[in-house]
């Protein structure tokens, strides 16, 4: 079978990194059309570069990718620094990136794919703000009956909340493009905190990267290392939640995962619950599902495929 | 030590009538100074009813009984019939009771009672919506000052929500109420579906209910049984959660639980997540802590109790 | 006939004073049950004594004056001394009140004299927030089918707002009162500042209650010098609107008034917009009117109404 | 003097095609770059296709007509065939447009464009729904800064609303991207109903119209004619307010106009309210001017001019 053609829409971020190298070591699945990048993590700038520094690191410096916006729709830019360093890249020491930036606008470029590409056959992957998608969604709508499935790491239920406590970062940043994406009909899977908080890079997992011995491999490790200082404080927990590679892994094994076919509201008109993604688990509110939810994942299969994945880089 | 005093306010509700029947079997830890009957789960000529039902279930037909608020504030009743049949108490078959109502509002009692007894000395227990409450602090301000602790069913952080995905039932029917008594600045102890959602009755918890003999202990399996068709059904589980006993088992054994001290503010504005408990249980808010928000329990010990104490009756 | 069964809910304030004072002159007309006080332009405890010296100023110490709420339904209170002095009734000075407020909370008073006076026999005549007649129609509901009729003063349609750019300062405070008692089904008469923006005490109309050379003329002369400052420097008007008497001058003389009958809900969601009394004056939204929204005055008529009548004091 | 560079983006409607033939009629004062189409009064294929219908109209098949986004932000499209008609230009029968449309997205020349002319340079006159120069401004935020100043066609402070009791059409259709642009920090200059309900073409003034025989002269009257038939029945007034044209003689003749630099924000939160544009006219809110908000015109002048240049054509 052919590879699935996918885009990454993302603000790298260490997980957004580790998503982006499964991606990249995965060839015979997934066939990477391009990563647009987007306002979240931190400023556009970096997300834009970091992007980039990722691609020289998994050695394919050919991946196009593409700057989109550096705000949300209709409100100020809320970033991470708290949780990804300074760089949104924190860990590692990687050289700053050799390969340019493709000069056309990712808004831009997802439009032209969609409509270039067969009808069903392009799935986009939003690991960060849903602003780039829904730019698109809104700029040319003829394109939403064309895109195969929204693979995206978002929103929370039973999880609640990070950034605020009824919030998740993605959704928050960004509530009004979220909704535009959800109420899009486009068919959608959904990584909620939920799932992602089962994916906890423990030490031994954490080793497991490292002693691939690869420069990917100790990066990796590097960058996970950093970020799971945060949860670990936070959380008490026993690791970092690698929320991003969900998305990827999805894609390679959805075998991994189980979750609900249900409702999904965006909050955007309350300041104290903005952003969050109210799913109706139960069944409660007579509303339409128009997302897999996702609830479970079987965290062992999914850490084996990314690290037999990674040493492939 | 001489027992607590304390005002139930409540919707009975089978799980209503569990809570007062284990504060009226512990009297040399309880003093139970009356009941307040709110609508809720039924409408309030039956909450005000069934409290009385189950007074003389008790033994117990000189306890005092007020009618309250029939409605909240500035919406519409919402009720629970799917969940607790047409008369709120659904199981038994009991008597209609010939204790008489008291003549004066619940609100006055509420009042009253607090400016009569010694500051700090009663505890307030609302099983229900929280608007005979709220409606007692707003005319009478003085009093909150005088309110030892209050002590409540409602709300949800983790479990999210029952009667929408977003919020559960006693806050949902009346959010304005819930919003004055979280702001009010009262020491507050809730009981939300996190915990409650353990305290399941499991068949062997149902079954050493009937097997007292007693009529009350019969009575309770019948509740339970009926009860928790609608759970068992919907979640799934192996048993109703046994929400508002929680409340009276916190009064006998606060030991049986544990919680976080955190803020919880109440959503009022926007209609997709109306009467959530946004609870800041992982400090991310920076907004000032409010209340001891129960996230656990010993169920076994919970029921342990349960069972002994309603041998008395 | 005899004269109308009246009880003035208030926060004087110059112009609730002016209000209270043409009601007491028209004995004939209006038979003043109770005056409740509540919180608005001042503090509870001003608004309560300014109500009594009122009285006394009119040589009617025997009116019963109550106490009633002292804050909104779960908001703080807002005030309004930069309109109306630190005491609320800056201008005159007049001495403090020999007689005493009544034992009874202001919601009781309410209460009891609706269930106690013949159905339909009792207007209530609101002149500041709504929290005491709305906690009145939540606590006892009954007796909202046995009002007359509610002539309150309160909102704005095409004067929008004064206490912000979009809420008129009465439900500004509360909110939710005015939801509730907007929602009642009570018949309603609403005096917008759309009307009393109209009934301008300009010099000659401030002469002439001067002119009056009585103390009650010479006090009211005083009011509307200070209570003009304000508006004429706001609005560069050429006086004071004289906003509570248009109330109790539509009770003696409605034919002075004419407005229509429209649809008003009131904003309780956003804060931008937080207490807009939305009209429907044109009739495009479909709802069903619920209040007569007046209009226009004939202000030489009201003027010429009050001078007359409060030469009787 | 060069004439001034300016796209207008526009959703015709005949009181935008009597804006565009006023600005196509002065070409000494104003250099149209393009025309930009937005669906609001009717949806994006008769808007873009009655653009070009009235460019041929007025014998200036030359000028770029492009189209946009077909829908809101985030919202269904409303639109307004019970005033414009089901084609949005109903009245005079004009012939299908031979020029055709451009191929580029109307978002995008307005970004091209800003980004090609000198800053400062090209002025905005958004005469429908601000989806467009929202969305230009998100995808290209360096554009923001080169705009001379947008002078919109939108909102209502005293005259409140027209499509619902609180908000006028072109706001009310898209608020958030009101939002965005009244946020923007862009120079604005607004012309809402406050202004527009005072140009009305009474009857001489559209026989002036009909009087200068010329084919634009008799259409103009023919569609102040339709249009005038829904005002006339709701208002009573004696003609229909010319909106859009305001815009375009603003340019030509700011002296006609006159109105307050005052905050203005836009309700995007509440149902009841949505739309909204809650301006600050008396200064009591302590927000940041942002906008020129013109409440005056010297609507003889304008009609003159208006007749006067329309026989240039
Ligand atoms: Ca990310
Ligand atoms: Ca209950
Ligand atoms: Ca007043
Ligand atoms: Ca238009």
């Amino acid at each position: 079978m052919a590879p699935r053609k996918i885009i990454i829409d993302t603000d790298p971020g260490q997980d957004d990194a580790v998503a982006i190298l499964l991606a990249l070591a995965s060839p015979d699945e997934i066939d990477l059309l391009g990563i647009t990048c987007v306002a979240g993590n931190v400023p556009l700038p970096l997300t834009s570069k970091n992007a980039r520094i990722v691609c020289e690191l998994a050695g394919k410096p050919d991946i196009k990718v593409f700057a989109g916006c550096d705000r949300p729709l209709g409100r100020e830019l809320v970033t991470a620094e708290h949780v990804h360093g300074k760089t949104g890249l924190d860990g590692p020491t990687l050289p700053d990136p050799a390969m340019p930036l493709q000069p056309d606008h990712a808004v831009d470029f997802i439009v032209e794919t969609l409509r270039r590409e067969a009808p069903g056959s392009v799935t986009l992957c939003p690991l960060g703000p849903l602003t780039n998608i829904a730019m698109a969604f809104e700029k040319a709508p003829d394109i939403m009956a064309r895109v195969a499935e929204i693979v995206l790491m978002g929103g929370a239920y039973f999880q609640v909340g990070n950034i605020t406590p009824a919030a998740e970062f993605n959704i928050y940043v960004d509530p009004q493009a979220a909704n535009i994406v959800f109420k899009s009909g486009v068919k959608l899977t959904v990584m909620p905190l939920d799932v992602t908080h089962k994916a906890l890079v423990t030490a031994p997992r954490n080793d497991a990267f490292r002693a691939l011995g690869t420069p990917v491999g100790v990066a990796v490790a590097q960058m996970t290392d950093f970020f799971e200082r945060f949860d670990k404080e936070k959380y008490g927990s026993e690791g970092a939640p690698l929320h991003d590679p969900c998305v990827t892994a999805y894609l390679l094994r959805p075998d991994l995962f189980s979750g609900r076919v249900v409702n999904v509201e965006i909050e955007t008109r309350s300041e104290l619950t903005l952003g969050m993604t109210v799913a109706d688990w139960w069944g409660v509110s007579g509303r339409s599902p128009n997302a897999m939810f996702i609830g479970d994942i079987d965290a062992d299969g999914f850490f084996s495929l990314l690290t037999e994945r990674l040493a492939r880089l």
